[in-house]
């Protein structure tokens, strides 16, 4: 029931996966969502909820207070093994409290973390949930990354990059300059401090920072995509030559923005959980919300969660 | 003397702002810039410097030990009134702590503050000079980018936006949740909070923000751009219609990748100081240093410091 489109583009993306191999429950206002499955013919198991969480909610008090929403029972059917994970396109606060306080934390986690993967297959956790964190919270969300690298992008031995203001050791702030040395010596691939401009090219595959500057990295590299789209088709328009081939550029052009859309692409995996949980963007439409529970459905398969408890065990130990 | 390709690529620099019109003294080893001043046949103020400042060095402590280092003889012209500003490729450090130690600070300004100008006309402060900072420096900030929006950019009334996680009011962390308070009320066209993606778009000219969070959002969009870039690389290579207008693509590539790109663009300008400062990239090219001396001396004509002063004036009134 999430999202901005929901719930028709929402059963609309679990028919999609749903004809790929997903085993999906659809989770929410059952007399909304019967009839589209059935106008599509597309049997499907529907767990009804009375409730939904807006936008304008406070997301913990809402979780606490409306145990029938939509994202609390698709929660609670995580926490007792019914299903594997759960997607949510609704609140992200929401969907983060729900998988902290209905799916829980797994044992020794400090503070589940959003993973997001960009376009040129490099993680960067947090994302967005911790906005300040202690420097053992990036050890934590560096053995996090790399399972999922394994897991997900079948990446052996992930490189596990430090998100700073320049390469040199002893630079940044306190915080990166306490998880240097903390880095240093845990048991992940560390390369050293990288920066934003590392989201290309092969000197890392994880990039570690609090969630207020990885939503800024990942936003900003949005923004950017869509800044040289832009001049793009403001130079294409404006050469001659150029302007004669947009027939034929403009379904590469397509494809690109495709490729680097964020709304495309599928969603966010949230780490640290006793389940899986992805969250997908608010403007999803059919083709992310698919994508998004084909995330679910291979980290489920992958055994992510399994990795990351024994990753931060090891941590522990 | 500063940058990885200096002299020479420094000193051609130099001359090809010359030769459009601007004022440019040339500090540092006399035996080594004079030769390639005469090669060009071109006539320039040379004021010698036997010290150079390397990256290695602790920039406060070298600014005080070499007293006769380039960069501080440099910032000396400025503090005589020689020299409206100065320009230097060389160790951002050095180069803040010149311009603080030497120009000064103008009254009233706690925190001089590195503002960036994206390819989208966007400025960014503070972009790297202070990894950690308190509201009351933000509303300084935005005061610094609203002026240097008018001067640099004639943007006239420019919007001041702060970068935040979200856009809805109450987000961040306490630093934003507070400066969002102290913007509502000072002499700046305040649009609220804005996310990495407007630096595309037209919510907002200046962004302010803290300088770790600054850095990472302007080179993410580097290397966005240059994940971009590559991406298109790929798909023209891998699909026949495309690879066969590559002659003509190629040099629109080569338009776009130079107005994205840092080392083309010229520098950034330091603000808050009593003389211009403008910190070009490491790696310019004659025509990035060209482009950096071009931009000092607009900032000089165009009376940046004072309106600066002028504006912090008023948020003290």
């Amino acid at each position: 029931m999430g999202g901005d489109h929901a719930p028709a583009e929402v059963v609309h993306g679990a028919i999609e996966a749903i004809r790929s191999g997903v085993e999906v429950i659809l989770v929410g206002d059952r007399a909304r969502i019967q009839p589209l499955l059935e106008a599509a013919g597309c049997s499907a198991r529907v767990v009804h909820a009375s409730e939904t969480i807006g936008m304008g909610d406070d997301p913990s008090i809402a979780i606490r207070e409306k145990k029938d929403s939509s994202v609390s029972v698709a929660a609670r059917l995580v926490a007792t093994g019914d299903a594997a994970g759960f997607v949510s396109a609704g609140s992200t606060g929401a969907a983060m409290a729900a998988a902290a306080l209905i799916v829980g934390r797994l044992p020794e986690v400090r503070r589940p973390a959003i993973a997001s993967i960009f376009p040129t297959r490099k993680i960067v956790v947090d994302s967005g949930a911790n906005l300040d964190v202690r420097p053992e919270h990036l050890v934590q969300f560096a053995v996090m990354g790399s399972a999922l690298a394994e897991t997900y992008l079948q990446i052996t031995d992930p490189k596990v990059g430090l998100l700073n203001i320049g390469e040199e050791d002893g630079k940044g702030r306190d915080l990166e300059k306490e998880a240097f040395k903390l880095l240093s010596t845990a048991p992940v691939n560390f390369v050293g401090n990288v920066e934003g401009r590392d989201v290309a090219g092969d000197r890392v595959d994880v990039i570690v920072t609090d969630g207020f500057s990885g939503n800024v990295l990942l936003k900003g590299a949005e923004g950017s995509g869509r800044m040289l789209l832009e001049m793009m088709m403001e130079q294409a328009a404006s050469d001659p030559g150029l302007r004669a081939m947009l027939p034929t550029l403009a379904p590469a052009f397509r494809q690109l923005r495709s490729r680097v859309d964020p709304e495309t692409y599928g969603g966010a995996h949230l780490v640290g959980t006793r389940g899986v949980v992805v969250i997908a963007h608010g403007s999803s439409t059919r083709v992310a919300i698919a994508n998004a529970l084909r995330m679910a459905a291979a980290d489920a398969a992958n055994g992510l969660v399994e990795r990351i408890a024994a990753g931060i065990g090891a941590t522990v130990a």
